[in-house]
């Protein structure tokens, strides 16, 4: 059983409610789930689990700094997340809004690190993207990056 | 009086409708407008314009094998678009569905010509997305980007 | 044993030579790999095969449109890629070329795919770029990037 | 004469040198040019300024956490600085190792801000990279991007 860290930044709460519905459908799946805010995770944290899912909104086209801030702290331990899964979603105040290059900017970081991604041929295939608060289109786009997430995790370890 | 290229391919139409509309909308703002498909474009004929607006269907979250082919032949006249004003819109089937990418991808391969293009702080930030048909909203956006890209054109002439 | 297949489209030869790279290491760690051009792949092919991996030279910071249309033709098996591995590579005349745009390009629409991909901690994070001809570096970046996928590909099965 | 901002975050002192390349190159070309710390810049000090140059180094293929906290406390000024001109540049440890779309994220998020950013079809498109120290080529690079923004900033005004 795979655990699956899921981290999130959020002002208005929309992304934190992402992030909660994607902890939901990694546990559904049976992974052992942990979920905390980006500002009290420590980037050691990482190394600790088999996948990571990071939720950031959309400012200006790209994550939050403090994802960043993550991402700027996580050097010290390059090398050393090769092979674990990540995945990525935001949300977002407009379609077209700059969400596909904000969830694109932390696959990078993931790639970067040697992490192993998916995309989804159905929905929002980069990750899920929130136009404002989730509806019910969105929400079945978290489950589903949290059970698929947790899936591929399992199938690595 | 700057004259604009609005250039597409499309196979569902939605695309076309929306290089109509930003067609018409540098038509209002003064610009002598051409309006073509891309499959009836040669490289060389942006030569002749002060600024190409370009639309393209997305298609695996980039734009489709014509609009690329266009680029690719383009090399030859590599140097000569310096300076000109480049744009770009895309309709496709989902939020999220590798739209922004489509219009990232054109708006890169114009500033790797030297091209000069521009953001808007309103609505969607790197060109116009239509999500299916163009509905009120988009159609604004489109009429909108024609004015914009001809009014810019015109300050750097 | 995972099978791969490795296409690319080339001009000067130095994406060609790239994929017999990237081909050597896949089979040297065990993988059954096909080497062809993209313009002589039907998308139907890629159903065939564990692992695709695909080499474009950077043209306007972009895939070259064979490289799009094979995606644009892969529509009519949209979903059944779903859980292959991908990865990419390019090369170009420039660093900062658009290289790595060229190969985000090509891993953006396997992910719309639904397929897994994989980036490197060590050297060209999402793919080997070859700043013109392949030196020493790239060459062991492309067998390594072999290996790796193979490997990948082995653990999916 | 055009008034230009150019800041940037550094650690191993490589963006700083870049900083000082450009900001030259800018003043060479008659502008009025302002050089100092992304840490030690308000978001309202763009509002003075005709062109903004945003320097980082490449982390995990993105901008460093303080260049993303500027654009995130911008949002108070959104809508305000809609045509005024702006510029990126990068240095990284690697070639191919995001040092583009550190580039790009900065550029995208200036187009969300409306304002008019420009290729350069010689040498590093998106804007300079260096790997590692500046060598001859990166300095030229970085001139050359001061003196073209400065004089574009000049025609916009």
């Amino acid at each position: 059983m795979a655990n699956v860290l899921v981290i999130y930044t959020s002002v208005s709460g929309n992304t934190e409610e992402m992030a909660r519905l994607v902890s939901d459908g990694a546990e559904k799946a049976g992974a052992d789930v942990t979920l905390k805010r980006v500002e009290d995770t420590d980037p050691a944290e990482l190394l600790d689990y088999d996948a990571t899912i990071i939720g950031s909104p959309t400012y200006y086209g790209a994550p939050a700094a403090p994802v960043r801030k993550l991402f700027d702290d996580s050097v010290k331990y390059h090398g050393q997340l090769e092979g674990k899964v990540g995945a990525a979603f935001s949300s977002s105040a407009n379609i077209g809004g700059g969400n596909e290059t904000t969830i694109l900017t932390i696959l990078q970081s993931m790639l970067i690190h040697g992490m192993i991604i998916r995309g989804n041929s159905k929905g929002d295939h980069y990750g899920p993207v929130s136009i404002n608060a989730p509806d019910i289109r969105v929400e079945q786009q978290c489950r589903e990056l949290g059970r698929r997430t947790a899936e591929l995790a399992d199938k690595m370890t």
